[in-house]
C-alpha cells in the first residue's frame, strides 16, 4: 500500500459543550495543524500516486472556509461540538468528496482510502480514517 | 476508523541484557516519549472519543511507577529485558486495563484499540498495537 | 552564558486589529507554545541554574490567566491589540516580576536575562527578550 | 503487533518527468528523511523485535547508493522516474531482500511487514508499506 | 529586543567544489527549510514587529529564484560555492535589501538586524545574521 | 555573524544531588540530543564556516565518553552534579580544546564562539555558549 501525505494548517477559535474538562467549555482556540494521507494500492504510469499540487490547491480550498474562524458560527457546523475528532471526520467528508468529483485529478479517482489528522498542540492529536468511495 | 493520541515522558535508567550492541549492556539511560493512541469506529453523542483529561492523567498515574526510576530494580518488571519493544507492550497492558475498569470513564469502554509508541532518540522508536479487550 | 528552557502551552481565542491581513481581524485562535528561555553567567554550587520544577509550576500559573480564553475579554489584556509580539513582552513582564520576587526560588535572583518565544504555527513565532531587572 | 522505526536521510538531485507542476521537471533536489518501520506480532526471547544496530547499518549501506547523487544517472533508477512514492517501494525492496537474506541478523527472519516513508519536506512525505516475503 | 521568525522551504540541486567530504562534490540536492527571523527593539502603535503577510510573499518571491533549480546554473551565483553558510548570507543581502526598498511595508524599515537559518537536514543546519542597513 | 550546527545524541543514567524535586535524586536517565553550535564572523576562500564532517567525527568522538554510560561512574565527572547545564559547559570545554588544537581542521582555528545546547525533553533544555579561545 502506498501513502502520499500532505500538511497544512488554521487558526480557528470555538467552545466545546459537555466537556469534562470545564474551561473548555469557553470561548478559546486553536491552531490545528492538518495532514491528510491518500492511500491507494499502485501509482499511475509515471509513479504519481496523486498530483500533489492539486491535493495542497484543494485542501487549502476546504480549509479557507474554517481558517481564521469562530467555529461556534460556521453555517455548515451548526449544532455540532466541533471537537477535534468530529472536525477530522468532517474534513475527510468533504475531501473525500473532492476526489470523487475529479478535483484532484484522475489519479485521485484510484485513491481508496484517506486519513485526516488534525494536531492541536505537541500533546494531542486526532485522526479520522475511511474510505473515499461515499 | 477514529483516533485520538496523547503525549508525556519519562526518564528511566537501565541497563540491556544479551545486545548485540555492547555498550548498551552498561548502565545508561533514556528519555522515553510515550504517545498513546486510542482508536474506536464512532464518537459519542458529543463528539468525543474518549474524555482527553481523564486519559491524561490516567497516563500520568501510569508512567509516574516509571519515571525517574531505573528499571533494573523496579519490581513489576523483574527478570524483563526492558527493550523499548517490551515496555510498549507493558504500557499498553497497564493502560487496557485502566479503560476496560472504567478508569478512564465510561466512553473508553467503547474503545477497540489502542497503540503505544516509545521514542528514545530522533532516530529510532518502538510500538506495541492491540485490542483493550483483555 | 548559560541558559535553560522551559515548555508549555496555551489554547486562546482573540481577534487582531488593523492587520493588513483581512481574515486575521475576525475572533479565531491559536495553540500557543510557549519556550521561556532563563539566562545566568554562573551556575549556583549545585550546578543549577533555576529550581526548573519551581520554574514550571510558575510559567502554569502565569498562562493559567490566559489558557482556554478569549484574550478580546481578558481585563489585564483591555485595549491591546493581542500579537505574539505583545504577548511575548507580556508574558516576560509578568515572569519577571516573578523572579525579581523570588516566586521561582532564590537561584532565580542571579538570573540576567530572560526570553519568551511563541509559536503559532510551525511557520511563524515570536520573541521579547530582555533583562529580569524591573 | 510491534513495530521498531529507525531513521536516517539522503540528499539527492533528480528531475521528475510529466508533473503537473513545471518547476519540479527541471533538475533539483531533495533531503529525503527516510523512515524504515519493522513490524512482527511477536518479539524475541530477549524481547527484541530485529537488531536495531545491524538494521541501521544495512539501511545506511541502501542508502549510500543514492546518497549525494543525481538520481537521474543511478543506474539501478534507469527509466524510472523517481517520486518520492516510487522510492518509498524501491527501498523497501531492497531492505526486505535484506531481511530474507539475513543481512539484519535471525530476529529479522521473523518480521512479517516493513513501511519506509521519506519526508521531502515539512509539508510533504510518502509510504510504501507491504510484507517481507518477496 | 523582539523578534518575529517566519518558515517556508526550497528543494535545489547544487554541487560543493573543494568539499573535504568527497560524496558533496558530485551533483545532489537539498531540502532546505528557511527560516527568516526579523528583529526590532520596539513594536509600532499596533503591536506588530512586521507586516508577516507582506514578509511570508516576499520571502516566496525571493526564494522561487531558487526553488526547484539546479544552483550550479543560476547566473547570480556563478563562480560561488553554494555552501549553507554562503547561501544564509546570499539570502540575508537579498531581504535586507527588501526591507530597505521597502517591500516589507512601512514597519519592515524600523527592522534592526535580521537572521536568516536554513536546515538542510534534522542534523545539520547553518545561518546568517546581520544589520539591515545596507 | 556566521554559524553552523551539527546534532547529535547521548543516552545515559546519572542521579542528581540536592535536586529540590526529590525523584531526580535517584538513579533515571535521559536521552540528551546535543546541538553544537560554531560561530565565526567570516568564512573561508571555498565559502565554508567550519569542515563539518570533521566537526561530525570530533562531536562523535567527544560523546563517545559519555553514551550508554552512568554518569555517576564516570572519572572524568567525579564529584560533580551532571546537571544539564553542567554537562553543556563540560562539553563546550572539550570541543574548544579540540577546536584550538586543530582537530576540527585549519578553519575550526577561526571559529570565535561556540554554543552547546542538551535537550533532555521536549519540555526542557539547556545551553552554555562561550568564546572558543581558552
Amino acid at each position: 500500500m502506498f501513502s502520499l501525505t500532505i500538511s497544512d494548517h488554521i487558526m480557528i477559535a470555538h467552545s466545546i459543550r459537555g466537556a469534562e474538562f470545564e474551561p473548555a467549555q469557553g470561548l478559546h482556540g486553536n491552531t490545528l495543524v492538518v495532514e491528510v494521507e491518500f492511500r491507494a494500492p499502485a501509482l499511475d504510469r509515471l509513479n504519481f500516486l496523486v498530483d500533489v499540487d492539486l491535493a495542497k490547491a484543494e485542501l487549502r480550498k476546504v480549509l479557507d472556509v474554517f481558517d481564521y474562524k469562530n467555529l461556534d458560527e460556521v453555517t455548515s457546523l451548526a449544532g455540532q461540538n466541533t471537537t477535534m475528532e468530529f472536525l477530522s471526520r468532517h474534513l475527510h467528508g468533504l475531501l473525500a468528496a473532492a476526489c470523487r468529483d475529479g478535483r484532484l485529478g484522475e489519479a485521485a479517482r484510484s485513491l481508496t482510502a484517506m486519513k485526516v489528522l488534525l494536531r492541536e498542540s505537541p500533546r494531542a492529536w486526532a485522526s479520522f480514517e475511511g474510505p473515499i468511495a461515499g
